[in-house]
């Protein structure tokens, strides 16, 4: 899709995703991940949350439920309760953990929501793989969750604890709007996942009040989100339980963004800002949603708020559908790095503008990686058109998995494509790029969000209507649809074959299989012999009534290639990146040594796949790449240096997900090249 | 000089600068220069001290004076006074600035020192060209100052009106002691320029408070300053009055600084810093300065300590003798611009690390610029050696001259060595980068400080002892020596001739000329036939007893050429600059188009020097480069971007100096080199 001028006719959605008990993963690469979500993610980010994890920032999430479920019972019971601190603040830590008062809220003001996102994945992996101690888990932290809300639907541990009169009062900055959607997501896929309906209610109960706080009739507020977030739960909520006023409410929100006089101004009684000021477009409240066509502002922001807004598309809302189109050819051809990444500066953890792209201030919130995944797969709802699926298939191989390391204990928040631990260490404006994973973050949205997107990885796969099932991503996946049951296998991301193996099939099915942009055209089919076939948006289509047993075998050309960022990427000017598939692949340190801008890539001859044992990462899919090495010695004065002589190289590269799991050192995407 | 491991036994200064009436320059290009700070910076300037220039900020500078001194020869009267503000501030400007009240301080609150700068600049104009008009301007100016002076000699604006009770309680970031270093750099050089010791006198009565003050006896302070200044200060009133108490307090300034416990935590009662923290390397105050190695903090600040400590070196200590050059050698070769710039990041207006030197987000301070040239200079009076010479050369010619439009009227604070206008006014981590002159700036220490730099160009030329003349840099000189007159003039920085013309010479004479590092070696020298002659440490030594009449000419070659940065340079990996002499050349919008990192030198082939006529500018020396222009269509999906299509180019490069004088566009001094 070449950056759109108009939306087509269509702008309904097009598929939806398969219900979890319809799909099972089994795809090679992705259950291990899954088994690393299910057996160390969660556990430790369980024990993460209860602050039982010596020597890591404490979280106090699970605290805050606690004392805010006492402070509940205490006011039902009539029993006295401890005024509320005089002055609320942002981010509230005790002088010394040991001081933590049990009354007391701790932590980010949104800290709620790691919780949130911790039983949403724990949703998903309980439909994927049973489990009664998890489940047991999960519904004693409910409890605990449907405990600590208020007789009204309130629920938001903060204002709970530092005074309710406050709630609602600072709409743009406060993340309770935020807190109430990772609620919601969290109980529409508990529901989803196990049938069962205590969180469902509870958010059904918030939502209810927030229907009335934010109605369009007199005495309702006029308010919105400052972080979007709760307007793509609303759609789930309503997707869950058919009420349309949460859809309404979703809609309200998202119209409401941006228009002027801003409500933000009026919440905190502020003179109007200037047009284009970072205050409005850091919120992308600048402008009204149906309007905006360019990516602006915080990045995990920026992917909620889109996602919402495909969301409103798929109603048939044109003008908003041309905002999505325009919004994400914005995003994929301007503001996204090769990984998938998103936002370029740490600044307002932001976009910048068209085009910057810096390799070692990149912000790339692993948060924002994972919200392209959620632009990027409704968009495929409303419209399968492979920019979508292989921009979703990016971020997901690159710009998300780099945000885990190999043993699933340690996250980046930030994900550079060049990082030097020197200048990490020493240079102000790299301090938000850490040369190593982290075991937990103060503000620790990440390591939840990865969580819950690749234990959802089964309905991002994959979407269906009526007798068509698309494949947007080539993953090994037991499908069942109204009329058939499919089995695919994938050698994916390390090998191109993808089959589709038609177990049983009542009618006359289609299949749309994607054709990554990655083979680069190249692929061979067999199998498909008696179906009807066409090709359309980067899709093949096969449609017949497929004998049980039919498979369709793909194999994707899959090539080490280099690949380049468009011309005007400043920071990437005579460089190349190398990717195989869908991975992008990097150098350390540990392979090459110091000095990676020394190391020149020959493009003109192809890099060599191989697997190659690596110490704590088992055998791994890496790639041999020649050229040169360069040297120079010590210039005999200042910027008398000598033209650097160059000797023949190998260098070896491995995928970028997996980097910073060895010693802490260099890494590189974009090499120079030389051209010979 | 290659980054020496101990220093030379002779740790005596070796040379000392000429008395000003001593010196005539006579040079065409810094005469030019000359004029236009006598005609239009030091007037304008002064209206902007002044606040009389409309649509600028306005500085205060001139109205702290008078409400001092009004404040002054109130108490004397014992009128009463208004009380002072509440809190102290670091910067206070009026609401409205016709709010601003008579008896307030406003601006920061070094402000004082923006007119002391001007009128050092004043007094180098004088020595130069007398003019009484300006002459009376400054005296009127000296009698301001004077008046706003306490009877004990203390004289801070800020603090006379903002309560002397808490004068000298923030030595760590008040800049009391930074301003009195100005006062007393002006003082001298008005009491050098023009006799007159009205000044000279008021600088000495604050003098002496602070030996006394900051004695080593019972009941001194133990503090120094937070922004090294009055340590050169005090070197150079002790120079001009030989009262030791001078020297000897800016020795305790410097010996006290960086010894443990820090006196900035006791300063304010603050818990001791760890090691390393940044608090102390911005201040230089993480370790005895004789113990210094490496160039760290804030960089303008840097450049003054050592600046003192090459002073202090003079003086026969060994171990800072020691410490200058390894933190010399530690600038010029690791931390230092291809322009002399220094300071490679916004955050602290500071040193990074080891070749660390960012083109786009470089901080590079005029001021830093030229606190480069005080160190060299100083380094030079130690040991003539010709590193020391070409960096103040390069730092003068390229980092200070391009703080200055070609009008005199408009300054750069910030000299970034690639500026992209898009960038600077979208990308947060270029907000400090500007890419046009600002007419003025609230913090206005650049514009004084390059203009007194200018002025007094004569004595940064050369030095002297006993029968030698040093000539560090190449510019036409009437010099007058004890037993010889000579007459130099040059073609610099446009053409390689430098001669020095033997007006008269009573006594055997050795004149020194330093061979520049850009000559490569390639000289010609006719005209010295009859005198012994040696090369040392850069520098050509001739001897004799010269004739009358004797001209020895030299021809330094200054081809075009084609400069690199250390290996290790990351920004500059791929990358070559362009120089001619000691000129960096930039490439800019207006001659190149946009997208000048798409532009590719071809280095096979050499720069082609020509006189061209560009708007506003006049007939300016300009190199015509050979190269490739790359050019990509888009990208037919997100990075698959063809790899780049090159046609021949010629690129037009201008003077680095003389950028952004046309319109705003795009500037470039590192290109990406075609290796053929």
């Amino acid at each position: 899709m070449q950056n759109p001028a108009s939306p087509p006719a269509n702008s309904r959605p097009n598929s939806a995703p398969l219900a979890l008990a319809k799909l099972h993963v089994t795809d090679a690469f992705w259950r291990e991940k899954m088994r690393l979500v299910r057996e160390t993610v969660l556990p430790h980010q369980w024990a993460l949350l209860n602050d039982a994890v010596e020597g890591v920032q404490k979280s106090y999430c699970l605290h805050n439920f606690r004392a805010a479920a006492a402070r509940i019972a205490a006011e039902k019971n009539g029993e006295p309760v401890s005024p509320p601190p005089e002055k609320r603040l942002f981010e509230t830590w005790p002088e010394r953990p040991d001081e933590a008062r049990s009354d007391r809220f701790y932590g980010f003001l949104f800290q709620d929501s790691d919780l949130y996102k911790w039983l949403e994945a724990v949703a998903y992996t309980l439909a994927d793989t049973p489990c009664a101690a998890l489940s047991a888990q999960a519904d004693a932290a409910i409890e605990l969750i449907c405990a600590a809300q208020a007789d009204d639907g309130y629920l938001d541990t903060y204002y709970i604890l530092h005074g309710r009169e406050h709630a609602f009062e600072n709409l743009r900055d406060n993340h309770e709007l935020y807190c109430f959607g990772h609620l919601t997501e969290a109980a529409v896929a508990y529901f989803r996942a196990t049938g069962k309906t205590r969180l469902l209610a509870c958010a059904r109960r918030f939502a209810d009040l927030l229907c009335e706080r934010f109605s369009d009739l007199p005495g309702g507020s006029p308010g919105y989100p400052g972080h979007p977030e709760a307007e793509l739960a609303l759609y789930r909520l309503y997707a869950a339980t058919g009420e349309a006023r949460y859809r309404a409410l979703a809609e309200r929100f998202l119209s409401r963004r941006g228009q002027r006089p801003y409500f933000y101004d009026a919440e905190r009684g502020a003179a109007p800002a200037k047009p284009g000021e970072l205050r409005y477009t850091y919120y992308q409240a600048h402008l009204p949603v149906r309007s905006q066509r360019e990516a602006v502002g915080h990045a995990v922001r920026a992917m909620y708020l889109y996602s919402a807004m495909a969301d409103c598309a798929g109603f048939g809302d044109r003008e908003m559908y041309a905002a999505c189109r325009a919004l994400f050819a914005d995003v994929a051809y301007r503001k996204m790095y090769v990984t998938g990444g998103v936002g370029s500066t740490a600044d307002g953890e932001a976009f910048t503008f068209a085009y910057d792209l810096p390799n070692d201030t990149a912000y790339a919130e692993t948060c924002a990686a994972a919200g392209l995944v959620f632009f990027a797969w409704r968009m495929l709802q409303l419209e399968p058109d492979a920019l979508y699926g292989d921009v979703l298939e990016r971020a997901l191989y690159n710009g998300l998995l780099a945000g885990m390391s190999a043993d699933g204990k340690r996250f980046f928040y930030v994900n550079p494509l060049e990082s030097d631990p020197a200048a990490c260490a020493q240079d102000p404006r790299k301090r938000h790029v850490r040369p190593t994973r982290e075991p937990w973050f103060g503000c620790a949205c990440c390591p939840p969000n990865l969580a819950r997107t690749v234990m959802r990885i089964g309905q991002y796969a994959c979407t269906a209507k009526a007798d068509t099932c698309w494949f947007h991503l080539h993953i090994g996946l037991a499908v069942e649809l109204e009329n058939a049951r499919l089995q695919t296998a994938s050698g994916l991301p390390y090998s191109g074959e993808f089959s589709v193996r038609v177990e049983s099939c009542r009618a006359p099915l289609t299949l749309a299989v994607r054709i990554p942009a990655w083979c680069g055209g190249q692929y061979t089919l067999s199998g498909a012999e008696g179906a009807e076939r066409r090709e359309q948006d980067g899709y093949l289509y096969l449609r017949g009534r497929f004998a049980p047993g039919t498979v369709l075998r793909f194999v994707f050309a899959m090539p080490a290639r280099f690949v380049r960022a468009d011309a005007r990427v400043r920071a990437d000017a005579g460089k190349v990146a190398v990717m195989r598939g869908p991975l992008v692949y990097c150098m350390e340190e540990a392979d090459n040594g110091k000095g990676l801008h020394l190391c020149l890539f020959d493009t003109s001859k192809a890099p060599q796949p191989e697997m190659t044992a690596l110490p704590g990462l088992g055998r791994v899919p890496t790639l041999t790449v020649s050229g040169v090495r360069q040297s120079a010695p010590d210039p005999a004065a200042p910027y008398e240096a000598a033209a650097p002589a160059e000797e023949p190289a190998a260098f070896r590269l491995l995928p970028y997900f997996l980097w910073a799991n060895r010693e802490t050192g260099e890494m590189q995407v974009f090499t120079r090249e030389k051209r010979c």
